[in-house]
């Protein structure tokens, strides 16, 4: 009785509303086309940031994808295209993703019908969470930034949640042994955000690196995954030789998909809770450290009073990879199971 | 005939001549009375350090605690009073390990048969190596200042290897989330010894902490480990009551015991080699960072040309701490079972 009515509730959800937050990006652009089919979700807007490729082409890609998808209703903000103490020299992985951030395919052009808005990536943000109060999530998919200018600007953003793809916990990161590239990129927005008063469900390189598309996915996309299909395959396979090549993968790493699924089968991660800051300096810029096991410390340090952020340390693999294939094979929106509450 | 073979070489190996650099503490103490029970080493010196206690109380404790042994024949050397850069203001454990470094017991005199050397603790670990080039192990239970000036002195320093408690990897740390106390107390110390040329094996706490003596432990030392035996469980006392208040533990983690069994019984352990780096300032100062899996970087970075050092990322436990009881309760030298190549 009791599992019936747990079963109706679900059934009788609002789809969440998200802004993704991204820099496309192959593994963001796989991610952006599985938020789009998915009908637990509501995309209500893209913003972009540095990363993968610089700001301004990461929103020209994010134009062309919605095009691609036929969804140019959904409103793109373009975001910082600096970091938050206004460091212009950025690292920038076009040896992942490519010049073009989408595998070397050609850059796609801003399509006439595409919506490009007039506001910054971290206005739009304040905005919809003023429209939406205690509603929206963002699915950060790359450098904090956006995230920490609209925090900075509005410490009461009353957002749902944001959902971060980034740092690395128990393993190594991928930039070198203490960062990963999303923090790396931006350490001092990351620990902004980390220290603010928005919950957060951080997906760390612990469990993205473990989530893995094979040949035969990528086959699949091009046989049954329709037009949209054979792009991702496209775009994917400069991402996968760098793959091939740097871990000797025959594969891809889902990361960004990864963090998506999140949002819709949290119940496929197991999480911890604790406060969390970044290294800014030295050979450990950029890593991302929690206090793990709620244990009483002598006296304050530099977590103390920090909201606890939950962060994802092991993961069902199959089944997350599983929902990724799922979703982005569906012609048809596929439903999954919405239980982030 | 070939496992014959191995255990005939085993028996005829001759015993292993190790230093102790020590802070004593009450988990140094155990240490120091197990290492002289060990047939298969032979302590040829003992070195001080701060940490537990300041540095002249750690040669007063280690002169006494020789005597207390029987063992005045043991030379001690007094080492560094300050930090590898000069910093004078120190981190003392006393909350750990009572005003005294042994629970508060009082502190021990230093005995008029008592060998302690005019010479300092780095001077006395190289003249040591030269004597025994390639033979001697250090085994180093407090923070590396000694043997970041002996290196610093003697950059080809020909020990055997150094054998280190010290670092969190996949854990938390004990100071605070980043670090453990003992590379906390001097970071810089430390980068210099792990970017040494001396082979390392590192005991971190995230073995150490899970090696653990219950109170029955102690009294099985009160009841039939002679007047050592006693002692042993009284400088405990206060330690144990440090891990009930702090950890909520009936019990008293063997972190500096763990990493003697680690010389005689490496194979209690699951050793992972790599190059290591300790972060020195902001909120990750002390944080050990190891290259962990040996893959291959876009360019340099500042892992880059160290040598590897073995890390202990798991242990039987059971197993440590039976060969600490084991070693503890005997009237006469304890055999276990000497690998370490």
């Amino acid at each position: 009785m009791a599992m019936a009515m747990a079963m109706e509730t679900t059934t009788t959800t609002t789809r969440r509303k998200i802004i993704v937050d991204t820099d496309p990006g192959v593994d963001d652009a796989l991610t952006i086309f599985a938020a789009l089919l998915c009908p637990e979700v509501e995309v209500i807007g893209l913003t972009t940031i540095f990363g993968n490729v610089p700001t301004a082409k990461a929103t020209k890609n994010a134009l062309g994808l919605l095009e691609l998808a036929g969804r140019t209703d959904v409103p793109v903000a373009s975001g910082s295209p600096c970091t938050f103490t206004g460091e212009e020299k950025l690292r920038i992985a076009d040896f992942v993703h490519g010049d073009d951030g989408l595998g070397n395919t050609g850059e796609l052009k801003p399509p006439p019908t595409a919506t490009e808005l007039g506001v910054s990536a971290s206005q739009f943000i304040i905005d919809t969470a003023e429209k939406h109060p205690g509603e929206v999530i963002v699915l950060a998919l790359g450098p904090l930034t956006n995230l920490a200018m609209a925090l900075k600007e509005k410490p009461d953003l009353a957002l749902h949640s944001i959902v971060c793809l980034g740092g690395a916990f128990r393993v190594n990161g991928n930039v070198n042994p203490s960062a990963e590239a999303n923090i790396f990129c931006d350490p001092e927005a990351a620990d902004f955000v980390f220290g603010g008063s928005v919950d957060m469900h951080v997906i760390p390189l612990d469990v993205t690196q473990r989530c893995v598309f094979s040949n035969m996915d990528l086959d699949l996309l091009e046989a049954k995954g329709g037009t949209l299909g054979k792009y991702m395959k496209d775009i994917s396979q400069f991402y996968a030789d760098f793959h091939k090549t740097t871990y000797n993968l025959n594969g891809l790493m889902l990361h960004d998909p990864t963090a998506f699924i999140a949002i819709v089968r949290p119940d496929l991660f197991f999480w911890k809770s604790g406060p969390i800051r970044v290294s800014c300096e030295g050979i450990a810029k950029g890593m991302t450290v929690m206090d793990m096991n709620k244990k009483v410390w002598r006296g304050p340090n530099q977590w103390s009073g920090r909201k606890h952020m939950k962060v994802a340390l092991e993961v069902d693999e199959g089944a997350v990879v599983g929902a990724i294939r799922d979703t982005l094979l569906s012609q048809e929106p596929q439903k999954l199971y919405y239980s982030m509450k």
